[in-house]
């Protein structure tokens, strides 16, 4: 017996079929009074898995017939198919969630009602725009259900990359103790200079500060402010040969630097954290961010500090998380708020 | 004897070493009376490798004395001094050029004036904005002079990345014929889908258009316009069954896609440099191009369509280049003109 496509749904009347159909994959709603009521999705589903025959007015419905009436009632709809389809040959029971995510995804042999949700999933496609506030409203609902988010990403090939969020901030070993020192800085263009034996070696060895170049020291403005407001460094601009203080630095980094302020927000809250600190410029990112000595960890994090109502284009965000992904890193976005900042990581898996 | 640092330069008056330190690794300008006048580049790169004691008014004068000198005579003179030392410890003999570079480059055992320059050399901070049309326009210079630009960007803590800029277009050899057939295709929201066995077995093995999902055939929208507008195509809108003509199909498009013309510019120009064009869309860029039947040749380049006057970070180039070397991959740029498209290719190297 043929299920029959009506009003956007399909319903299997024969009540021994629709129960072999939703005993084997949980697709559909049973109905009280015996039968089916199977979603667009599940009627493709089944249909392409020669698992169903459907009709309308006694013709039968081909998979072009249901996918436009898919694209006709729910925008999108081709992207959700794409990802439900593609969750369900990796042997997941996939169904239709409440807001703000699309699906449930229940673990491999588990069950609806029975098995607690493994994620919530949203399909997106990757024309979409990534917006921060959103999506951290979006994860405030997921994290309040204790689930995980899973974020599908379809391109225009119809290809899925699955991105796992966590807000867990990255936290290191690195413990930050003032020098009880006054090291003299020569601030360059848009560096520090340290000359000196013991100073240079007293930075390195300490919490890994800065980078040699032949026998002197060359910090960056974060870390050269970072020490300064600190106490434990004095600044000589090259030239004025003029002491400057704290509030000069910061006004010259930001003409070097016009979002200094944000990045030194997260250098400040990063080391706060414990974490040992880098420029992440070669991989494209704002900091690379390590658990602390880095003959020992190697860098975990790519950290990338990014204003409170950051936006950016899906295929953006995902070729930060490649590259990631590609050293073997983790990426982090750091979001600057009034008196926080805010953690994304976005990791790609293969479910 | 040792250098004297007066007016942004050091004069070293003793002829005989004056021509050693010429001889053994040409820096400087050999003076007419004898003698040699060094940079302040050339100062501070022989007084770090001992060859040279500097004093001024009798006093001697230390490294960050030589430092502060040159950033007071020139802005980014740390990002110059970075880059030059970096290719003089690589062997290379490097000497201040005429603009728009800021070094010839010699090859390891040439010299100026007998060897032809194997590099003009551009040193950037990471800081720098890059601007398509001002590089362009160095190119241009460039390549009058037959050269090749090589780019130093230098991070916060004066590391160096090296690119190579090439202008020539990516060419292949999957040649581009009119199927003669009129194949019906089914426009969803952002895909067209084209079902039965002939029509997705011809267009997949004529140019390996589109994507196979169960039996039907998915299209890119760039794909379906350009069968559309080959003849090769015509399209039904799922939603309302009615046909749509290519400038319908370009206006959906557009509403999915706010960059759609930009792309499809370019895919088109691949196209008719005998490229096969997919997606890039999991590399983060616009397009992955082959030389012709991706089961024999890998994609050759991620393409990046860009505007007539893109302007972007050097740190965000750098991530696109590096994603693009890391699955290797070469990036071009494509820059859409108003009758033509230029390409830039960047390729990360050691020299």
């Amino acid at each position: 017996m043929a299920g029959i496509l009506a009003d956007k749904k399909v319903l299997v009347k024969d009540e021994a079929e629709g129960s072999q159909i939703y005993n084997k994959g949980y697709f559909g709603n049973p109905l009280s009074g015996g039968g089916l009521e199977l979603d667009l999705l599940d009627a493709i589903y089944l249909l392409e898995a020669e698992r169903l025959e459907i009709r309308s007015n006694n013709n039968p419905v081909s998979h072009a017939m249901l996918m436009s009436e898919g694209v006709k009632a729910i925008n999108e709809f081709e992207i959700q198919y794409l990802v439900f389809r593609d969750m369900r040959m990796r042997g997941y029971v996939v169904r239709r969630g409440p807001e703000p995510g699309d699906f449930h995804v229940f673990p491999r042999g588990g069950a609806p009602k029975k098995t607690p949700s493994k994620w919530w999933l949203l399909a997106i496609s990757e024309r979409r725009i990534f917006d921060y506030g959103e999506f951290s409203k979006i994860l405030d609902q997921v994290e309040k259900s204790k689930k995980h988010l899973l974020v599908a990403l379809v391109d225009e090939e119809g290809d899925i990359t699955y991105y796992e969020c966590v807000r867990k901030p990255p936290r290191g070993n690195l413990h930050s103790n003032p020098l009880k020192s006054q090291i003299k800085g020569i601030l360059l263009n848009d560096r520090v200079l340290v000359e000196g034996h013991a100073w240079v070696n007293l930075l390195q060895k300490s919490e890994f500060f800065g980078k040699k170049v032949w026998e002197a020291l060359q910090l960056s403005l974060c870390e050269a402010l970072y020490l300064v407001e600190r106490g434990d460094m004095n600044i000589v601009n090259a030239k004025t040969k003029r002491a400057i203080n704290a509030d000069t630095l910061k006004r010259k980094a930001v003409e070097v630097q016009k979002d200094f302020h944000l990045r030194y927000r997260v250098y400040c809250d990063l080391k706060k954290n414990n974490m040992l600190v880098k420029t992440g410029f070669k991989y494209g990112s704002h900091f690379r961010a390590y658990k602390g000595d880095p003959d020992v960890y190697h860098a975990k994090y790519l950290v990338h500090a990014v204003e409170k109502d950051f936006r950016t284009s899906w295929p953006e965000l995902s070729r930060i998380i490649r590259l990631a992904h590609g050293v073997k890193k983790e990426i982090a976005f750091a979001r600057v708020l009034e008196r926080s900042v805010e953690y994304l990581r976005l990791k790609r898996v293969r479910p």
